[in-house]
């Protein structure tokens, strides 16, 4: 602990802030802070942060990876009191004020952000997550793309070769604003996008189910949205089934109880769980792992410990703040001027508040349901709804290198119901798809007729 | 070969042509193709295209995989007789006209065209393919990408939990134009762009070093240009040694002889070799493995057989016309117009003739080599030659859907010295990196001073 001991020996002057997760809480937390006399090191397992609310649109093709992510040593360049460090928190000694790194190293600390987020959560049946994919990364982004652009080259592969091909059924488990988001996208590309694309299949022929285990679709939604939503989504095609659970996932298909529905590319947009950090911290922690916080965000008896984000368990009005990115963002902000007060010796007394500002999630590609709470309380449905989706994402970009470079790809993918970026990188079989090797071999060999493309 | 026999007896009007690849052979030949009564399917292991001259900029991370790469069904959209399909070629039965996928179907063909290039040869050495990523596909590049940007996190990292790291030494092996812009770019990335972005460690430190086996750097090019491009090097702080004969590649270091070099990243640029369906079609092929072919671009006794771009090994005046797009795409031209001659009953005596533009190499971000043929013959090199390549890449995007924003990120990259992509996806180590969890565990804990950046 040398450098501890350093800090007391030969006073340390300025304060050191350890800030641990780089999304919208962590990422707000240290630019408030890098305006205070402290030094910061805002330690995360990837390079960039992702501006989540528009994932969707990569792993559906629209948007690239590079259009929604950014690094995070860029956003934090002029901040000189920012380090960034790319590791992986895996213990703390709080009463030390030590954070452990995967690496073996410790950082030490005077107050420590905690926002390191939520991930998949299946339930206990881990082993789906490789046959229904979930999207919180880029990579998981880049891994559904995959699967759904794939599911349609097979497609027109085995009509080729054997005159039919599986219905081309997509089942997205979940039906929270992400399990909609990706329905209605997958929806857009199949009726409107790729059409042209295919001579032998027909692309309009896919189906999209939502399965959903309550009894409501956006179970955050007030109940005339959520009505909404379900009827613009009838009206792109998508089946919607509530109180559905799934009890199997399989390749090719999943089971509701005793049913069988057949599936060449399933998503997974149901649970999920907060970072294993907070349980780590020693703090207490609510059924899904966020720990439970007091109205400064601290965990009982951690006062230098903020939570920021969806790991953190925060009531408001008897009701729990959602893990989305408004308050994420929020939080983080106030974490930096409760420091900032903490370190001049007058902290306010005012406590975290949440101001909710609305919600809102996107039906296909000109539709949405809002739930508008600022500056004028409303339920909007439909195009205007999706209009004020626009102008409030494109808003929340500012700051990203490719705000106009977004705003561009998708006016151009809306207008021309041109190309995207449909690109398949990585492999390129589906899971539970593979033709073993022998197999192939074995098998008498099948002429193609490739003479005789449909006729639209 | 049921449609086999029904072409015969039903009378099938139109002949079939198979085209194997979508590079720049392949793609010409199908969009050349398509103008004819022929029905054309296009087979290729992957979904897209990519413009290849521009891959080491996404792998330097100056534009995004979306930028150069385009789905080859959006090419072949507009023309409905040419079908796309996404499989790969695995054998051939000339004397039957079939072809053999790995699917274990079989296309038929009236007319074939192969066009699937080349990729890197290690000498009998595989194994070091994973130690030294070559640069032909999307996800070389992005692999190549992640090792560059991890490189520097890892410094940082080390940096801070010992005060010192392993010199920041990236080792190229191969010397022409794919070693040579690839070190260019990462010294741009190095001396200019990233330099604010690390507190601890200095990314100018970067050492580039480009090891050639034969005793001149871009072989290909005349010795004034060759030697001006060893000066823009040099004047980058790229190191180039040449008549340096790598004899192992190890997590680290490289060896050249008994000769040990450190080296942080390893990326190979050296040998390459014709797609194994050269062989497989059972041609004359050259020790690289690609066909040898005549005036028409067919294999010896295969008059319906085409072969174009890098698998064709075609001579004129004496000499091998090179691996590179522009003879690739006029082959593509040319077979298509030769197959439309032998239709309409009167082919052309003329033969394929490469009418040589001139090559280019660049070097970092505004210089380059230009051997100009074309319009009038000229050597170029420094800001003049880099204008030239510009502009003529630029040219060459066109159909690419972005070449808009291709430019404008260029544009912005060049004149701001801005972020570009620099997205670490997948792993998160280096290959040889890796702390096993065990050591990790067992080490000390170590303290990590985070307060004394570095001035800069």
């Amino acid at each position: 602990m040398a450098s501890a001991q350093m800090a007391g020996v030969g006073g340390r002057v300025r304060k050191r802030v350890v800030v641990i997760g780089g999304g919208f809480g962590g990422i707000h937390a240290a630019l408030g802070l890098a305006k205070l006399p402290v030094d910061i090191t805002l330690v995360d397992r990837r390079n960039h942060h992702v501006f989540q609310p528009l994932l969707y649109q990569v792993a559906l093709a629209v948007l690239s990876p590079g259009d929604i992510a950014q690094p995070i040593r860029s956003i934090m360049r002029d901040h000189k009191n920012v380090g960034v460090l790319m590791d992986e928190a895996v213990g703390f000694n709080t009463a030390a004020n030590e954070v452990h790194l995967k690496t073996g190293s410790v950082l030490e600390y005077d107050y420590l952000v905690v926002a390191t987020g939520s991930t998949h959560s299946y339930f206990g049946r881990d082993d789906w997550a490789a046959l229904a994919p979930g999207l919180k990364t880029l990579e998981d982004a880049t891994e559904i793309r995959r699967r759904v652009l794939l599911a349609f080259e097979l497609a027109e592969r085995q009509m080729l070769e054997t005159g039919s091909h599986p219905p081309l059924n997509f089942v997205i488990i979940g039906g929270g604003p992400t399990g909609v988001e990706l329905a209605g996208a997958i929806s857009d590309i199949a009726r409107l996008y790729m059409t042209k694309d295919f001579r032998h299949i027909d692309t309009k022929s896919a189906q999209v189910l939502i399965l959903e285990g309550s009894p409501n679709l956006l179970t955050a939604y007030p109940p005339d949205l959520r009505q909404k939503a379900l009827e613009q989504l009838n009206a792109l095609g998508v089946t919607v089934r509530t109180g559905a659970h799934v009890t199997e996932v399989q390749p090719g298909y999943v089971m509701v109880g005793q049913e069988r529905i057949d599936s060449v590319v399933t998503l997974w947009a149901a649970g999920v769980q907060a970072s294993p950090l907070g349980k780590l911290l020693g703090a207490e922690t609510d059924k899904r792992g966020a720990v439970l916080v007091d109205q400064y965000l601290n965990p009982k008896g951690m006062e230098n410990v903020f939570i920021c984000g969806d790991l953190a368990h925060f009531e408001q009005d008897g009701k729990q703040v959602p893990g989305v990115a408004q308050p994420a963002m929020q939080m983080g902000d106030y974490v930096a001027k409760r420091i900032g007060g903490l370190l001049a010796g007058k902290p306010s007394p005012q406590g975290f508040r949440y101001f909710d500002k609305g919600d809102m999630a996107t039906i296909g590609r000109a539709a949405a349901v809002a739930k508008i709470e600022w500056p004028f309380k409303a339920h909007w449905s439909g195009f205007m709804a999706w209009l004020v989706w626009l102008v409030v994402h494109i808003f929340f970009l500012i700051g990203f290198r490719n705000r106009f470079a977004v705003f561009r790809q998708w006016a151009w993918t809306y207008l021309t119901f041109n190309d995207g970026v449909r690109l398949i990188t990585g492999s390129q079989v589906l899971p539970g798809w593979e033709t073993p090797e022998h197999e192939a071999g074995d098998r008498p060999a099948q002429a193609m007729d490739l003479g005789s493309p449909k006729t639209n």
